[in-house]
């Protein structure tokens, strides 16, 4: 199938898996792992996706954590990955910052923080990630009244929920719509669904869009921004998978499958 | 002019002001007074209405304070008014959940929680007010989850800003805009802009709409609600008003002044 006939926004009734796969994306928390625990399966089945010998890269919009972190849990639950491979929001978003030379007053998670560096006392742009338990109604205050002072927003991501160990989350998204609704301002995304984000993946790793899968749970952020940027999506029924996000009218799935390891044996066929 | 041909969402190019009105409806804050200072001839203007004999309400969407506190803070700033005049949006909220027997879930500022009463441990319903500094990121993700149940919401505004001592800041439209966003419900409002919150002051006041004033700094959720309930609105450039809300394309106020006084005295003839 050809991607770049579509014009932009436009959708094909159902994207098909390539027939000859060299590169897939996968996202992390609610495909690999759920909290601290590895999914069923997934450490295995990672293994086997490796031995395959396809090109990999890990996709996270999570910007409470650093990328090292991150890399260290993981590697704790047992799964074989490098600490390169694993591609971030919150990185993406302080590449966009330096590239353009901006003056950033970042508004994320402790965690994280020093990672970004350090916020700039006079700011041209404000740069908002997942604070968690951290967001207080000062610090959006602060912000609100930068962004009415026609200070940009850049936000990590947009998502709307995501699955923790003890249930479903609201997700930084709120925030961001909720700074949106209140300003009249739109937040330019750097994780997923952003365009870029995929892009940046693609050609770190050299290969077509449409020799590329992704894997992940969220239909919007995941499989519907992949399908965007001409990337055919596989949706997990795990993490915050709910029932009829496989039956939505707007985003249809390449392949909609129980969980990580049927998705990896679909593509290894 | 007549209104009841209008459809709904429907708006006549610009309202006008009645010949012969019969009541007058007042925002409070950004109207009367900034904080805890009164605007400049508000309180005179206030005097000069109440001996026109005109019917008076005071309608306000502030639900960090209860109504009594409010209209103590009001008295000690000169303005004469009982306390019986105020409608509040968090007035209008317990009577909606106590008038359909609803067991809440109370998220408001402590200051409101005595008059609101007690959350109930099984809620059938959220309801939100401005927490303010008590938003907390665990408060609204344990609204989301109830949300996420099918629990539904009801706000007491969403209005997107107010006029603080110090400079604009974020109102609770933020938070309600955010839930909603992660959510995918769309929440009830009991406030301004609720077609509701002004026909029951106008049947308190025994008044018909035609013959009804509402004067407001809220484009949106003063005068777009009162006109969108066929009651005329003023605008006044005092409070959270923005250069362009005057010249907005969809909210043509009846009439756009530069403060409480000038409506009076435009009203009066």
């Amino acid at each position: 199938m050809s991607y770049d006939v579509l014009a932009q926004g436009e959708r094909e009734e159902t994207m098909h898996l390539p027939t000859n796969p060299k590169a897939v994306l996968i996202d992390l928390a609610g495909v690999l792992h759920t909290g601290d625990d590895a999914l069923p399966g997934a450490v295995a089945a990672l293994e086997k996706l490796r031995a395959s010998g396809l090109a990999l890269r890990f996709l996270t919009n999570t910007t409470r954590t650093p990328g090292s972190v991150l890399h260290t849990k993981l590697c704790g639950m047992g799964f074989t990955l490098a600490a390169a491979e694993i591609q971030t929001a919150a990185l993406a978003a302080r590449t966009l910052v330096r590239e353009r030379g901006l003056r950033p007053h970042w508004m994320v998670h402790p965690n994280i923080a020093e990672e970004m560096g350090a916020s700039d006392p006079d700011p041209d742009v404000v740069v908002l990630g997942d604070m968690g338990e951290h967001f207080t109604y000062a610090g959006l205050n602060h912000a609100f009244r930068l962004l009415m002072q026609r200070v940009p927003l850049i936000a990590m991501a947009r998502n709307r929920y995501f699955m923790e160990a003890d249930g479903m989350s609201m997700d930084m998204g709120a925030f961001v719509a909720g700074l949106e609704y209140s300003t009249g301002v739109t937040a330019e995304i750097t994780g997923k669904p952003a365009p870029a984000f995929f892009a940046a993946a693609l050609a770190e790793l050299g290969v077509a869009p449409d020799a590329t899968v992704l894997i992940g749970d969220d239909l919007t952020d995941d499989v519907g921004g992949a399908q965007d940027a001409g990337i055919a999506g596989i949706l997990v029924r795990t993490g915050k998978f709910r029932p009829g996000d496989d039956e939505n009218p707007d985003i249809r799935p390449a392949l909609v499958v129980d969980d990580f390891a049927v998705a990896v044996d679909a593509l290894l066929g």
